[in-house]
């Protein structure tokens, strides 16, 4: 298995996913929102990319029978049921309703890594361990794409990818040794001596920009909030109100779900 | 004060950096041996691009004078008087010398970010704080572009990106206050606390590609060694038996030489 971190949804395309498990990490805060409406019992999550096009899907469906959710700039759509917060998509609100989703970059992103016909795990903090798990099981090359803002990495969807590489390794029980040897045996001497051994090199392979995500991870294990807080996307959330947004989506590993994108629709495949 | 990391010199162009501190880092080989080269009183560096314009530099000037180095795939060129470790430019070789160099990824890296009229610093983690004391006189918003390898992260070059930025706030004595106050003074109720302020937002501001690269440097920063080794670059490199230049390329801050490209040469400018 070799695992790799693209920074943001502009750098990766659906060749760089074809025959691997890819994740897409939006974590402020559509996948957030994904996961949590879908944790909360809506029966599917329709991502578009156009606010024109939420309204034709939304009216070919019957009237109470489907949430209307997006933003702008952060800020919900005129008209729409819903914003971006997942505080809204309660289990009250969406219990067995199809939610259509638009959103300034994360629903774009899905769609663009996704291509025509691959299928990608949607990721947030909420979800990481279960992520983790079904990638274990897929066994397949791992692919974590950061949505990223406005084209640029975002320190809270690394942070998620991160977060999502440190639960695998943990998974795969792995003794952080391999390639640690050929450093270290030199024929008469040892060069050098690591507190810890590097990165294994066996099974997984870490490309160095997994091992970057997995550090960040790292730092912020104990207090993920303040990632959030460190992000300039974060602060912008948090200047125009929604504190409580940020705080929400900090939360590691809440449930189990794992939305998967496919054909067009987010559900969760029963197990 | 802005400041941005560029992960992969692929990734930038030279409109980036036009009327900012531009820094580039191939700590793995090119920029630590650029550096050590010219700390150890070589007059001058010649990054060049291909094998053929290394040769064509070289008939030109008078024989003695010049030292011919580079690498392929992490070997020595054929015909060339050195490789492309850093252990090779000792002092008793290159003082008063020309060294023309071409390296896979690096000297190409240095042509296509400063474009034609830029200049650029060559940052790696042998002179992180002298380059980070450069910026913070400049004043100007700063870009570090990392070469990366094959088009991706580097994590040798990050970290190294990192150092800098972590050198460059201890300059400023942030008292990593700002932005904080924002979420942290609704009206009437503190909604969360943090162990730690956010990072400033005031002065400079760091995007996340830079919060990202300076959590990386707190990470290793009792052991760079480490990440060296962490690094698929490394680790190859280790295998190839060049162990002793990842330790080398590992030490922080050893010399205060800060090599300046600009029109074809690298030299140290006067202060």
């Amino acid at each position: 298995m070799r695992i790799s971190v693209i920074a943001t949804a502009d750098g990766a395309n659906s060749d760089d996913i074809v025959n691997k498990s890819a994740v897409m990490f939006d974590i402020l805060r559509a996948s957030s929102t994904i996961s949590t409406a879908l944790a909360n019992g809506c029966r599917e999550v329709i991502p578009v990319e156009e606010v024109e096009d939420a309204l034709a899907k939304a009216e070919k469906l019957e009237p109470g029978s489907y949430i209307l959710g997006g933003e702008r700039g952060s800020i919900k759509l005129p008209g729409f049921h819903h914003g971006n917060s997942p505080l809204e998509y309660s289990r009250e609100t969406v219990k067995d309703k199809t939610v259509i989703l638009t959103t300034t970059n994360g629903t774009k992103a899905i769609r663009r890594v996704a291509g025509d016909s691959n299928r990608v795990i949607i990721g947030s903090l909420l979800n990481a361990a279960a992520v983790a798990q079904t990638l274990a099981m897929e066994k397949k090359d791992v692919v974590l794409v950061c949505a990223g803002t406005r084209g640029k990495l975002s320190l809270e969807d690394t942070l998620a990818a991160g977060m999502v590489i440190k639960d695998l390794l943990k998974l795969g029980n792995n003794s952080n040794k391999g390639n640690a040897k050929a450093l270290r045996t030199e024929p008469d001497k040892l060069l050098f001596s690591l507190e810890e051994e590097p990165i294994n090199q066996g099974n997984p392979v870490l490309e160095d920009s997994a091992v970057a995500a997995l550090r960040l991870a790292e730092f912020y294990q104990n207090n993920p909030l303040r990632a959030l807080c460190d992000s300039l996307h974060g602060q912008k959330l948090a200047e125009l109100g929604l504190e409580r947004d940020l705080v929400y989506c900090a939360q590691v590993s809440i449930f189990d779900t794992v939305p998967l994108y496919i054909n067009g629709k987010i559900t969760v495949p029963r197990q």
